[in-house]
């Protein structure tokens, strides 16, 4: 039983795994496994893909699904030859966009993640350094150059959001950690205060938080489910209360809380 | 001059994001303005990305190119009355595969970043705090638990690189860094290589070091061009004699380094 998806490109295959997962997603019930086959850019290469696509069909005894984004035509005709179901993603598009913007594409390889290369890497570069710099509290004199400071208990997700943030944004993610310090006293902490604008909250179940931390510190004060419940009820309550807005983390990925946050707070997710 | 570029989503818009970027970077004279419009959910929001198109289309003089991946039918409905030229992504792919596959899909909003979340959240979070405790030599005794060693000089992209397989492939990526220390001696440090079938080398144009290197500490022995040269070349001279694979980051984006690591020692990209 089962299905076998393949992701093929002459890149990456971010674009082909990104758009299969999304559509594969939509078939609840069918137990796909994923093959990414990335840098098909030789015929010898495609002859190997192929050969583990008709493979995959034969053992499954149904046709493996093959989303391709590749752009050369030669090594696209060797792929579309495998005894599998084709969703030529380029192919598709490409043909009616170059009729609707009047012009022909380039067909170029990779020419995605090529463009502006240098200024791009730098970007990314620059802002994952400054989420290390700025994580869990450290160096509070740059959050001058925050564009957003993110807020909540240990272990409910700044961390990732943060480097997630600037890997994929260029944003300038800071992120404090509510620490019962702070949680015994009125209020939030004033260097926060002084850039409340900046200020997004994170909160999450006590219960997930408590198996989280339950991997860090087993057994500990510090991973039972009533400190746990103590923090985030302490944490939301002043977030309440200053009128800071914030997201519960528990059911949502980091692509989403991410997205979520940029997308309340204006943020712009073209940097790069 | 130029056309306007939407992304438009019920989830995040990463898939749209994603795909609609492959595509225009094929079309290299047209200056693009992009635009993502995630979590459109209600009919008041599509009537609100319906006016921005329309407005980008008037005021460019030419349709707005409208990426959606919208599954709930009405919205979709909504967005395709927009003045602009749609790409319409699920449409155009879900009714083929559904009869591929022989069953309907299901149309839920967001359903790609649901599946199997809490486990997927936390080995996400483990792998970013593993790369976070062994970033740049720290920790290592913990060697024995990854699954790739970068190791490189100063700046040459470990960080970033190992900070993005940990949080998009849930890869345990450690990062060693070759310093003059490690330099002045023949070979290699004995702790890389106890562990030498998981290290893979970075290297980078001395130049392109040196610029990012005084962004960091401006007009320094360390971010000088000799030196960066020197670490350079002693660095890559000890990766020919051992016989370890290496990667020039130069012209690369980290998604490329990453993919490209991933490929060529066979790591599963599917760890999630």
């Amino acid at each position: 039983m089962g299905r076998t998806a393949f992701f093929v490109s002459d890149g990456t295959g971010i674009t082909a795994e990104t758009l299969g997962n999304s559509l594969l997603s939509q078939f609840e019930g069918i137990p796909f496994r994923r093959v990414t086959i990335p840098y098909i850019d030789t015929a010898e290469k495609a002859a190997a893909a192929v050969a583990r696509i008709n493979t995959a069909t034969q053992e499954d005894g149904a046709s493996a699904i093959v989303f391709d984004t590749i752009v050369n035509v030669d090594i696209r005709d060797a792929i579309s030859r495998a005894q599998g179901y084709m969703v030529d993603v380029f192919a598709t598009f490409l043909k009616p966009l170059e009729q609707q913007l009047g012009v022909e594409s380039s067909y170029t390889v990779g020419k995605c993640h090529s463009i502006n290369e240098f200024s791009r890497y730098h970007r990314r570069i620059e802002s994952v350094n400054y989420a290390l710099d700025n994580d869990d509290g450290g160096r509070q004199q740059q959050y001058d150059k925050a564009d957003i400071i993110l807020v909540g208990v240990s272990r409910c997700g700044k961390t990732p959001t943060c480097l997630y943030m600037a890997l994929q944004f260029g944003v300038h993610a800071a992120n404090y950690p509510l620490t019962m310090d702070d949680l015994v006293n009125p209020g939030l902490p004033d260097i926060l205060m002084q850039h409340k604008k900046k200020i997004y909250g994170l909160t999450i179940d006590p219960f997930q938080l408590s198996a989280i931390r339950h991997e860090r510190r087993a057994n500990s004060q510090y991973s039972s489910l009533s400190q746990c419940e103590l923090e985030v009820r302490e944490a939301e309550k002043r977030f309440k209360a200053e009128g800071i807005t914030f997201i519960n983390t528990t059911t949502f990925s980091i692509e989403e809380i991410a997205t979520r946050i940029m997308d309340d707070v204006g943020l712009d997710r073209r940097q790069l």
